[in-house]
C-alpha cells in the first residue's frame, strides 16, 4: 500500500545510511500458508510515535463538538460498510478467519460504531450531577455542577483475534472516539494491511464529518507500542492481548512519572461448571454445545470455554463422550499466525505430560498450517490439592480442560484457586438444589455469569460487561457494551461558576428548553 | 489504652527475647511541644496484619446485607456524635488543631457517615442496567442484567491532616462500607490515640448494627501499611497524604501479582488566576480572602491555595499589599508534627533561595514550635521559561506563591506548565473578556473548578469532585461526595439467568411492585 493513510513515508527496508537506523518492514503474512505477502509499512520509531501523537493531541479541540463525534462514528460504520468485500478479503488474507465470520465481525463492528454515536447524541455518558447551593451542610455546599469530559489522546492496541471488532475500527477506538478522545492505534502484527485499510477509512470518515483525519492514527511495531504508552500526550490505553505483552505495557503505564489508566483485556479461562442434574438432563447437549464454543473460530476467542468441572460418574461420562464425538468431527483449521500455533501445540504438549491428564482428543493433529481441536480430562482432585497449576491457565486455540469432580466441596474447592475470568459459566437444571451456591462460587471469579449458556459471542449491549478480575482484565472496566466509554472519561466538577462560563450541558434549562 | 479495641496486644517495647523482633511503641505525641503522651499501641508485624485482613475478609458476607450497612453507618455517626467531647479532646491533643476546627470537622464526618447511609438505602449506586434479548443484532444479544458488586477488603491510609474526616471514620472507609467492603486502616502517626478511639467506636456500631465488629480493623505503622497493600486479600486501597509515600504504595499496588486499584490523593498547588479587571475591582478582597483559605488550618488543608497567577501593575501591586498585611496578621500556629514543621521551614527557604523571589511576610517566624504564614512573590517570566520549578511543587503549610504577569499568553503559558490539582480557581469580574479562555486553561488542570471562590472546604455532596489529574490523585475518581462509593465497585453482568437466581436488585418487577 504506497498511498500509507497513516503518512508513513515508505523506506526501502535494507537503506542504510550513514547513522540512519535499518527502518524495520512490516510484512503482512498468509497464515495459510506463512509466506509473507507484502510489505505493508515500516515500524515507526520513537520520533514517529511521537509525531503521531502529538498530530492526534492536536484534535482534541475538533472533538469535542459531539456532533461531530457522531458524524464520524457513523460515517465511519457506512464507509466500511460500503467497503466490505475489500475488508473482509484483506482481513481473510492475513488472519484465516473466513468470509463467514469476518462479515459477521464487519456487521458487528459498524453496528458497534453507529451504536456509539447513539450513545454520543444521547449524552447521558456525560453523568450530569448537580448539586445546589445549601448553607446548613458542614462545610457549606455551594452551587457544584460536575460531567465528564474526555481524557486526551488514547492508545489503542488491537488485538490479533479480531482484526476489525478490537482493531483498528473496534470497539476501544469507537468508545474512545465517542468520548471525544483522539486515537493513536498499536497496529497488530499478524493483520498490518487490514489495520491500514481500516485506519484509511476511519480517517476518510473524519474529513468527511468536518473533523481532522489525525482524529486516528496508526503506528507499526513492538517497540512502537512500548513508546507510545510512555508517551507523556496518551493519557490512556486499551488492549487486548496476551498476559505477558499486556502485562508489560501495564507495568509501563504505572511507571510513569504520571501514570495512565491502562485498560488491559489479557487472559481468561472462563470456567464452567456442569451440575450433576444438568449432566443427567441433557449430556449429549452439553458436550455438543461446549464443542461448537470451544473450536468457534480455531478457540481463539478470549472467551473460549477452556475449563470445565463436570461431574464424575455416567452422567458425566456421557457429556465427555458427547464432546470428544463432536470435538473430533470438527475440521482442523489454521490458528492467526505460526508463532500462536507453536505456543498452542508447547501449550497442549505441556498440559497433556501432567501425571493423571489424558487426552481425549489429540489436539494438534493436521498439516503443516493447521491445529485441530482437543480435549484433555483430569480427575480434579490434584487441582484441589493445588497441583496442575498449568492446567489453570488459558491455552489459546482450540482446547478445554475438563476437570470430573468427584463433590460438590471438590468443586467449591477448585473454583476458589482460579485466577480472574471474563466469564463464568453454570449449567444447571430446573430446581437444581447446587445452583444457587455455585452460582454464589463463580460470581467473584467473572465480570459475566451465566446459565445455561456458552460464553462466546459478546453482545454490544448496554448492559454487557466485558471484563473482569485479573487476569482478565487490567481495571474494572468493560471493553464491550455502552458503559466502555466511562474508560475514557474523568469528571470535573464547576464550583459557583456563573451560566455563561459553563459548558451548555450544566447550565439550567431556560424557557426555551435549551440546556 | 489497655483494652485496645482491634486485638493487638500490648507489649513492651523493650521485650526482646531469643527470636522475636522488638514491637516498634506507637506514641502519641503532643505537637505543640513535641512530646511523647502516652503509647498506644505497637506496630503491627507481617502476621498481625494478615491476621487483621483475614478478620476484616471474613465478614463480606455480613457486609452483603444493605439494611445492615446502613444501620451500622448512621449508629457509627450516633456514637461519634455521642463521643464528642472524647474524640474533639484526644483530636486536639495529638494535632492542635484546635477545638473549633475540630467540632467541625466530626460534624462533617458524622454528616458523610449519614450521608452514606442514605446512599446505601437509595441503592442508584448499583448502577444497574438490563438489555432485553435481541436476536436482530450481531451477535444477538441475550438477556443481560448488570449490577455492581462491592470488590473485597479495601486499606485505607488515614490522612495526618483530617484526623477524622479522612482518617478512621472518615470519608473512605465511610464509601468503602458503603459499597459493602470490610475496611482495614492504617492509621496515621500523627494521631493513633484518636485513631483507636475511632475506631472503638466504629466496631461498637457494627456490633449494635448486627454486623460483626471486623467489618473494622486497625493497625499501625509504616511497614504495616507497606504489607497490607500487598496483602492477597486487600482488593483496593485509598490513601491522602504526600507524593512520596502515596507513589510508593501506588507502585507496591501495581507491582502485585495482581495489581489493585489505588485511590490516591497526593498533592495539589491549587493554583488561582486572578485577572486584571477582578484585581481592578476588588484587589483588598481577594487580598483578604487568600490570605484566610491558604492560612486555614495552618495552611495544612490539600485544597490551600498554593500558587496564584496575580497581574502585573497597580492593581496586583494592591492585591499583594492586601494579602500581605492580611497574613502577616495571622497568629503563629502549631503544624501536625514537627516533622511537617521542619519540612515547610526547608521548603519556604529553598524556595526563597531562588532568583527574583522575595518573601513579603517571612514565614516561619515563630517560637520553638509554631510557623507564621508567608508569601513568596516572583515574576512569572522565570516559570514561563521553565524555570524555578519548585515553585510548581506543593509546599505543605502556611505558604503561598504568588507570580505575577506581565500578559496573558504569559500567564497561559504558565499554566500549560503546572502539574494535576485538586482544584483551579478564577477570579474575574462581570464581562471579563479574559474568563472563557482562562477556564478553558484551567479545566484540564483540576478536578474542580471554582470561580470567584476560595478551593479550602469541601463540601460533601452529588455532584462534588475531590480529586484531579496526577499528582492530585492516582486514579480518575474522588474521595468526597456521593461518587466516591464507585472505587469499591466492579461490574458484574448476569446472562440469562433465570429469575430466582438472579440478586433482587436484577429481577423483574412483579405484580406487587418488588424487585
Amino acid at each position: 500500500m504506497s498511498d500509507s493513510p497513516t503518512g508513513t513515508a515508505f523506506r526501502i527496508a535494507n537503506n542504510v545510511g550513514e547513522g540512519r537506523v535499518v527502518a524495520a518492514p512490516v510484512w503482512s503474512v498468509d497464515p495459510r500458508t506463512g509466506k509473507a505477502r507484502e510489505q505493508v509499512a515500516v515500524e515507526a520509531d520513537a520520533a514517529e510515535v511521537d509525531a503521531a501523537v502529538r498530530a492526534a493531541y492536536a484534535t482534541r479541540g475538533a472533538l469535542a463538538d459531539r456532533g461531530a463525534r457522531a458524524r464520524l462514528l457513523r460515517a465511519a460504520a457506512e464507509l466500511l460498510d460500503a467497503a466490505r468485500d475489500r475488508v473482509v478479503e484483506a482481513a481473510d488474507a492475513e488472519t484465516a478467519l473466513g468470509p463467514v465470520r469476518l462479515t459477521g465481525e464487519l456487521a458487528r463492528t459498524t453496528a458497534q460504531l453507529r451504536y456509539f454515536a447513539g450513545i454520543v447524541e444521547d449524552g447521558a455518558f456525560l453523568d450530569v450531577r448537580i448539586s445546589r447551593p445549601d448553607p446548613a451542610t458542614t462545610p457549606p455546599t455551594p452551587d457544584l455542577r460536575r460531567m465528564k469530559v474526555p481524557l486526551g489522546v488514547v492508545a489503542v492496541y488491537a488485538a490479533s483475534n479480531f482484526p476489525l471488532a478490537f482493531s483498528v475500527p473496534g470497539g476501544d477506538t469507537a468508545s474512545a472516539l465517542a468520548a471525544g478522545c483522539p486515537v493513536v492505534v498499536k497496529a497488530h502484527p499478524d493483520h498490518p494491511a487490514t489495520s491500514e485499510l481500516c485506519a484509511a477509512l476511519l480517517r476518510k470518515a473524519a474529513a468527511e464529518s468536518g473533523l481532522p483525519e489525525d482524529v486516528v492514527r496508526l503506528v507499526h511495531g513492538f517497540d512502537a507500542g512500548t513508546e507510545l504508552v510512555r508517551h507523556p500526550l496518551v493519557a490512556a490505553a486499551g488492549f487486548t492481548g496476551s498476559v505477558r505483552g499486556g502485562r508489560a505495557l501495564f507495568d509501563a503505564a504505572a511507571a510513569r512519572p504520571v501514570p495512565i489508566p491502562f485498560h488491559g483485556e489479557l487472559g481468561s479461562l472462563n470456567p464452567v461448571v456442569i451440575t450433576e442434574a444438568a449432566a443427567a438432563e441433557r449430556a449429549e447437549e452439553l458436550g455438543a454445545g461446549l464443542a461448537a464454543s470451544m473450536t468457534l473460530g480455531q478457540g481463539q476467542f478470549c472467551t473460549k470455554p477452556g475449563f470445565v468441572l463436570a461431574p464424575a460418574g455416567e452422567a458425566g461420562d456421557r457429556f465427555l463422550s458427547a464432546l470428544t464425538d463432536a470435538v473430533s468431527e470438527t475440521e482442523p483449521g489454521v490458528m492467526l499466525d505460526h508463532r500462536m500455533r507453536d505456543a498452542f501445540l508447547d501449550g497442549v504438549r505441556e498440559r497433556a505430560a501432567l501425571p493423571g491428564v489424558t487426552v481425549t482428543v489429540t489436539p494438534g493433529a493436521g498439516g503443516e498450517h493447521t491445529v485441530s481441536g482437543g480435549v484433555l480430562v483430569t480427575d480434579a482432585g490434584p487441582l484441589a490439592e493445588g497441583g496442575h497449576a498449568a492446567l489453570l491457565e488459558e491455552c489459546f486455540g482450540p482446547v478445554t480442560v475438563v476437570a470430573r469432580y468427584a463433590s460438590r466441596e471438590e468443586a467449591g474447592t477448585v473454583l476458589g484457586l482460579l485466577p480472574g475470568n471474563l466469564t463464568a459459566t453454570l449449567h444447571t437444571a430446573d430446581e437444581d438444589p447446587e445452583a444457587p451456591g455455585l452460582l454464589a462460587d463463580l460470581t467473584p471469579l467473572a465480570g459475566r455469569i451465566l446459565v445455561n449458556g456458552w460464553p462466546t459471542g459478546v453482545a454490544v449491549a448496554d448492559a454487557q460487561h466485558h471484563g473482569g478480575p485479573y487476569p482478565a482484565t487490567t481495571s474494572l472496566s468493560t471493553s464491550v457494551g455502552g458503559t466502555a466509554i466511562e474508560r475514557w472519561l474523568r469528571p470535573v466538577t464547576y464550583q459557583s461558576t456563573p451560566q455563561h462560563l459553563l459548558p451548555p450541558e450544566l447550565r439550567d434549562a431556560t424557557e426555551a428548553g435549551e440546556g
